[in-house]
């Protein structure tokens, strides 16, 4: 079976995925399935090729789409957005753009018209499913395309698939995670080194984990944005940013971190959904938990999420790693559970 | 889409999947996806229904399929083995006959036929797989039919999951889990509370955690089967008992145990696989494992496994309810992730 690729985006990400699809194309077409690059969608234009563009040329450009206009035989203007994202005439969409968390944009507008097109979506994105779910998701039931979000739930740790696949058909009653790779890191210093806030996150910032202006993570925002695609997609859910609780890190002190420990507590920012009878309430904020909580031993930039199925009882997944080759290899992933035969 | 399931056995395992099934079916057809069992097989005949058996009926008979002849009307002394399976005319095979890891039987037989008749399998006996896994498999591929068992490799915990679907594309470098409840229960107790081990083990039958015959559980073997199987299907290995070394936890002393505590370590039964430049070796036995090691904290009768990916590097996945209903549970998720629409 061959399927048409369309990536929108080449940042780093949107790189990293066609490194990693260089890398397991020839594995994959001998389990069956021709995966085809088609189009790469940039700023301004992008790159096209019918029967698709040679990966290993692409591998080695630097990240940004204006790279992409050296390949002067490939690079057309009309291959930029939603104009481009028709022309590419390709089976999946794969949203690497970076996100606005607020308006959904620009993949919103990438995801409708994907939909319209009647491809599928692999995104990385989380803007347009934190802003517009529902509507999303009813338009794709209606053309029957599939939207796969592990690169917007955490990515390597397997956290919508757990809940979407390995509890399917079960009722999940509650979750709760470490969604956010930065704030656990500079919440585990805090505990660890007795750092005040601002010197883990400087640390943070200075190692690389951090990025330079933090503020989605540490205010909760990237946490509350993955919760709610997950609250959403696994507990039907119909919520957006504006209808959660959401507090951050950046008012935990020294004096906090001492005050559990003293309690036999940690300190975690964890979003967590729970069914009640009015509905499904999401919250997202530092919690005491004490240590015999599962989710207290996770450290450092690792991440896990706890689902409680009324069948099949606690289900918790952790770890995957939070680098770009991790990130790239679960967007891979959700390719390859959309197309090849099941197993 | 309208699929007929065949279930062969109608012990505890067998009818639990039918109350699950009768539970969540309204839910799945309103998903779109009509599940009808048609046919129930049992040892000298069995039922069958064209339309769809009741199972409302159903589930309310005591287990053993003697109890089927009760079904007058349905009842025919036809619906039995592998000429059953032949004529139940389904879609799908469930299997849930008691098992024998030695010679595969009756489930190898009933997988041969269901191959031969083109349908898929979801199973909860390990024998064929652990006895034939790449024979069969071979045999599946042709006939492009799937084999599913997360009722063979740990039920509720997600571990054939994790490895297949989180993992697509990447490659597995290893594996180690905790996959028998039974056993991790007694070094629990052991441990925590000083037991000799044949204390320990006969608090987990008094306890109705170990069988009254536990020897496939203490001696290894079960966690044993489990472990092959998971390594031949994701690490592409090819091997049954014969190849392995198996030691359970039957020669483990209360005086190993504190010995471990002394050095901050724990005992633990380990299914492992590992990939090497001579293949993948597996092994299953009592490891001493530091308490920094993530698998020293699953407790009493939980199970976990841990993989290690190129790409994606460690997820590990604990939990998942140990009793008849997260079993059953985890059959009929497997029934929903070869059929409903992809998601």
């Amino acid at each position: 079976m061959r399927k048409n690729l369309c990536l929108c985006g080449f940042g780093n990400v949107g790189r990293e995925f066609v490194r990693s699809l260089a890398a397991r194309q020839s594995g994959i077409l001998a389990d069956g399935l021709d995966l085809r690059l088609v189009a790469i969608l940039g700023q301004g234009g992008g790159i096209y090729q019918k029967s698709g563009l040679n990966l290993a040329e692409i591998c080695n450009l630097p990240a940004g789409s204006s790279a992409l206009r050296s390949l002067t035989g490939l690079w057309s203007e009309e291959m930029t957005g939603v104009r481009g994202i028709a022309a590419a005439q390709a089976h999946l969409l794969i949203e690497a753009t970076p996100t606005d968390i607020l308006t959904g944009e620009p993949g919103l507008s990438h995801f409708r018209a994907a939909i319209a097109n009647g491809m599928d979506i692999v995104t990385f994105a989380k803007g347009p499913l934190v802003k517009e779910y529902r509507s999303l998701q009813q338009a794709a039931d209606a053309r029957r395309v599939t939207i796969k979000a592990s690169g917007a739930t955490a990515a390597a740790l397997p956290a919508m698939d757990v809940g979407c696949y390995s509890l399917a058909g079960d009722t999940i009653l509650q979750f709760a995670g470490i969604l956010n790779g930065t704030t656990n890191y500079i919440l585990t210093r805090m505990a660890a080194d007795g750092l005040a806030y601002e010197a883990a996150l400087a640390d943070a910032v200075t190692a690389g984990i951090a990025e330079t202006n933090p503020r989605l993570d540490i205010e909760g925002w990237d946490t509350a944005s993955k919760t709610i695609i997950l609250a959403n997609a696994l507990m039907k859910a119909d919520l957006d940013l504006a209808d959660i609780q959401v507090k951050g890190i950046q008012h935990v002190t020294a004096g906090d971190i001492r005050a559990a420990q003293g309690r036999g507590e940690v300190i975690k920012l964890i979003g967590q959904a729970i069914r009640t009878e009015r509905g499904v309430e999401v919250t997202v904020g530092p919690v005491c938990l004490p240590l015999s909580h599962p989710l207290s031993a996770i450290q450092g930039t690792a991440k896990a999420i706890r689902y409680v199925g009324q069948a099949m009882g606690e289900v918790m997944v952790s770890g995957g790693r939070s680098d770009l080759a991790g990130t790239a290899a679960a967007g891979l992933k959700d390719v390859l559970n959309l197309y090849r035969r099941r197993k």
